[in-house]
């Protein structure tokens, strides 16, 4: 099998469509004929569609709430069964976005009628994986959520450097994506930085560089579709880069006793705390990774 | 003095021009009379006038290769001597790049006359301050540099979350706007990042969330314009957030027995090596930090 192809396939542009999902896995646009996800956790997701099959879905345009593979009735979209991370698809998502790879989006006629063709299915362009998190859906089973946003045109331009040209060994299948871990500053997240003095709350480490400290201030209900956190203290922590990272992806996760956990649930040592940090947010948070 | 306002000014949208540095800095998209540079360490840089003041300036239209403040001719823009990142404006510019902030680019008619106003002074738009180090100038002297990319419309807007609105005490002055790293991940880094199975290189962490590692490829001479660097393994190390963060932000380097420095130059310990990395790249990346 050839390499998972990443991107914008040559000759076809956003708005091709193909009256049937044969015809748009002939065009190579998204190859699998029954799953809505093409990927594996090894390579990533390279294409999904969005056509109604699973009713906790969210097509807001430029982005969408994704539900994982697996556990629905393929006829009502109902859940009937928790979904995993292991499967293949859902692990491929992940994969993306921690790759920052881009993901196809085709949109089928069941899907929601304010963005979707009137029939048959439709390449829509290139998103990025933002966030994944897992939830409990309208069925009351575990699904496994994504945020998909769709990138500008400046990102979904193939990202070949000057001066660094492709070869012969180097074809467009090759080039990957540009991720963007997205780090918004609020004038909150910079107070609650100063009042740590750039000290992670969970290590304890300061990242000094020449021109400043490079602390983060993380969110822990995200702001921002679906989750609307407030910008607000209680709702912020001062964290290392790893640490950001590491709690954004349910690696960590704290306790109503403010104890940190690895995500296999170990204690790995307290959260350093200077400022009132609210509960009901480190328990929306707990929830996203089923703890 | 009214907070230092980040962001596109309520009346002033991108085009708007002014006769004279004196009636920008009435309308506030400007408002020092003779820095080309608006902004303190604390606060960050909310504006920067580009308009051929500096020898070693670049103007590529969405991408801007800035020099920092300090040491020029300011008749001619010859440098006549060395630059600091202590002065207010240097220091400014790269609060912005931690903390995210967005950057108002005024042009005026002395800068490029590919992307200049004929005379006067023109607002054109939002930026984003995606780098800054040190090189020597055309007179030989050392300069900071940075590195400015035109946010995208969606980047560009103001962030308020829904179900945050503002309120009487939240003025459009308090949103600050998004901060992207940006993480590139090519074939050949994630080649390179299975090589070490995720560990960092500088300080031997593997960081595990439910869905994957979270190990990142970090160019050593950075991809893009004006570094080129190429995207070969020898340019590329296994690193967690934290050191790649700290690599791109001259807070540690490598001398060419592989050992790691802080900025201060003292040792921190060994490079651990599985591949073999490019002495000319990572001597590249130590002249930006003038080691």
């Amino acid at each position: 099998m050839a390499d998972r192809f990443f991107g914008e396939l040559p000759g076809v542009p956003v708005g091709t469509s193909w009256a049937t999902r044969q015809e748009a896995a002939q065009a190579g646009v998204h190859r699998p004929m029954m799953s809505g996800i093409s990927g594996t956790k090894a390579e990533g997701a390279d294409s999904i569609v969005v056509s109604g099959g699973y009713e906790d879905d969210q097509d807001l345009g430029d982005e969408i709430f994704y539900t994982g593979a697996g556990g629905n009735d393929t006829g009502t979209g109902k859940q009937l069964a928790d979904q995993s991370l292991d499967q293949s698809g859902n692990a491929g998502l992940v994969t993306s976005q921690l790759e920052g790879l881009p993901v196809r989006v085709i949109r089928g006629a069941n899907g929601d009628p304010s963005y979707s063709p009137a029939s048959g299915f439709r390449y829509d362009g290139l998103y990025r994986v933002a966030g994944h998190w897992s939830e409990v859906g309208k069925s009351d089973y575990r699904i496994w959520r994504y945020k998909l946003v769709r990138l500008s045109p400046q990102e979904a331009a193939p990202y070949i450097p000057a001066g660094n040209l492709p070869t012969g060994n180097d074809t467009p299948g090759t080039t990957a994506g540009v991720a963007t871990r997205v780090i918004r500053s609020t004038k909150v997240s910079q107070t609650v930085k100063k009042l740590y003095d750039g000290y992670c709350q969970v290590c304890d480490v300061q990242l000094q560089s020449p021109g400043g400290l490079l602390a983060e201030g993380a969110h822990i209900r995200a702001l921002g579709k679906p989750h609307l956190g407030p910008d607000v203290p209680a709702n912020v922590l001062c964290l290392c880069p790893n640490h950001h990272s590491l709690f954004d992806a349910g690696g960590i996760y704290f306790t109503d006793d403010f104890k940190v956990h690895n995500y296999l649930g170990q204690v790995i040592g307290p959260l350093y705390k200077k400022h009132s940090i609210g509960l009901q947010h480190i328990r929306y948070h707990r929830e996203l990774w089923a703890h």
